[in-house]
């Protein structure tokens, strides 16, 4: 056999034997991978549970050349952005890889430690996963499902924002894709529950499809406007306005703060965070109170560009 | 607009509305479809967690003109049976849908209307779910990831098979593909639920991968051998021994029992599942001590055919 085989000379007891050698278990692990199902400890009373799954696929998230282990890295890391944007704590997650059968040992083994580099770094336990061929034409895809806890009063949703807040985002926008950041981003997990266990946030979400498709969502969520002051977007080095709005991928926090709150989440944030910047770009208006131009642009799953 | 859109057509948004309409949320949701995550309540004390994730991929696990509705229950039916081969009740589920962007609408909804059927039929809610749109050539896949509840003392593994124990399936074996029956089966999960509660299997598994298979793996992770009765297999009606073996899908449960319960299982069974057949096919032996003729055969994911 080659040193480094094709998935369909090795088959699946096998490749699958290869990735499990990968994967690291918590105390919480009762029955990890290997059986039909993963078996896991309760969380503490006062939790509660957490669930999310998400994907990324060849030619849409990521290019086929992209190093294995930043494809391991973003699939598990968007999860992990979601789970954080609920102010939870991610706690174990499973795999599925779809794989075109021509594949590499190699190539499937750099996303799984590319997985489990951020799972470690998470403290997550991969618990289990499954893989499966592909027909003809299909190119390769990893989805992780990411389940967490959160503390019952720690719940942020999308739905908390009120007429009056501020609008916040961390980080800056625009030009993730040719920049590589949206493969090797790091998830604002700590920053998220800094602000679920410090009561600054009235509504937060991860900005995964652009602020112009996202703050919308929130607003929508909310059943509220907003006033974006477009001139005061953090964005990335060269990137335009139109940019910041529509790229997509950033992976930074959008959140609103109330009023009463903004001066202590400045200064705090400052002392918690001195090296992420954090900008107020808007303001929650009234529903139907909306600046003129409604925002357009941003990721579509399913739209022609 | 078309009355029968495609998803390019509709964008993401409208798209992920109409299936969150399909979807019905139990008194466990706290937070469900719509935001970054899903929010669950906890499960009672002295219930372990458990967690699976699998997927269907057209061209693989279905045909292209397969129902759609089937092709929803089986990707949920598929997770279900494993779940209760831990001898688990499953409670919540979130969906990715990898979207070929020439799709109608109608045929994402029959997918989500069979999901959403299996669920109520099962008390699973499906608390969230993802949208990918997939490059060309790429076909439809459908990825579940559940979690549910076990009770510690009922959990179920691969691992308790021990040399004497009897080998049993549920049901007959055979002709999956051809019949129908891989897309519309009903997952073992009552009669696996009321096994770890009677405590009557030592091991046991779901037949996905078929006998021949899946056999090996459970007495690879017992650490035993086996014998197996090939006369004694209930097949399908006009299915040989070999399909019985190694056609695979059957979704049907292959357990151990030890021979002091063995009398009381047939019993039991009779009473409590007069319509499923039970059948012994064969004992558990100590390792080393298998039938000269090792099984081959049974469905392998990356091998070639």
């Amino acid at each position: 056999m080659a040193a480094d085989p094709y998935v369909e000379e090795l088959g699946e007891d096998a490749v699958v034997a290869c990735l499990c050698t990968l994967l690291r278990q918590s105390p919480r692990t009762v029955v990890g991978p290997g059986d039909d199902a993963a078996v896991l400890r309760p969380s503490r009373p006062g939790q509660l549970g957490i669930l999310k799954t998400d994907c990324v696929v060849e030619g849409v998230h990521f290019l086929a050349e992209a190093p294995a282990r930043w494809i391991g890295h973003k699939a598990l890391a968007r999860c992990i952005s979601d789970v954080g944007a609920m102010g939870g704590n991610p706690t174990e997650a499973v795999i599925t890889l779809g794989v075109p059968t021509h594949t590499r040992l190699s190539r499937l083994l750099g996303i799984y430690r590319g997985l489990a580099r951020t799972a470690q770094a998470f403290e997550i336990s991969l618990v289990g996963g499954e893989t499966t061929r592909l027909p003809a034409g299909g190119t390769l895809w990893v989805n992780v499902a990411l389940q967490g806890t959160v503390n019952k009063s720690h719940v942020l949703t999308r739905r908390g924002a009120r007429p009056g807040d501020g609008i916040y985002v961390t980080g800056r926008l625009g030009g993730s894709f040719p920049s590589g950041r949206h493969l090797r981003f790091t998830p604002r997990l700590r920053e998220a529950q800094w602000l679920a266990e410090n009561g600054l946030a009235s509504a937060l979400m991860d900005l995964s499809d652009g602020l112009a498709q996202d703050l919308p969502r929130l607003a929508k969520c909310s059943g509220v406007g907003f006033s974006l002051m477009e001139s005061s977007l953090p964005r990335h080095r060269g990137c335009t306005v139109r940019q910041a709005l529509t790229d997509g991928e950033d992976y930074e926090l959008l959140f609103t703060c109330p009023q009463r709150l903004q001066a202590a989440l400045d200064q705090k944030w400052l002392l918690r965070f001195p090296k992420l910047l954090l900008t107020k770009i808007g303001s929650i208006l009234p529903l139907g109170k909306n600046r003129k131009t409604p925002l357009s642009g941003g990721w579509d799953h399913f739209r022609k560009a």
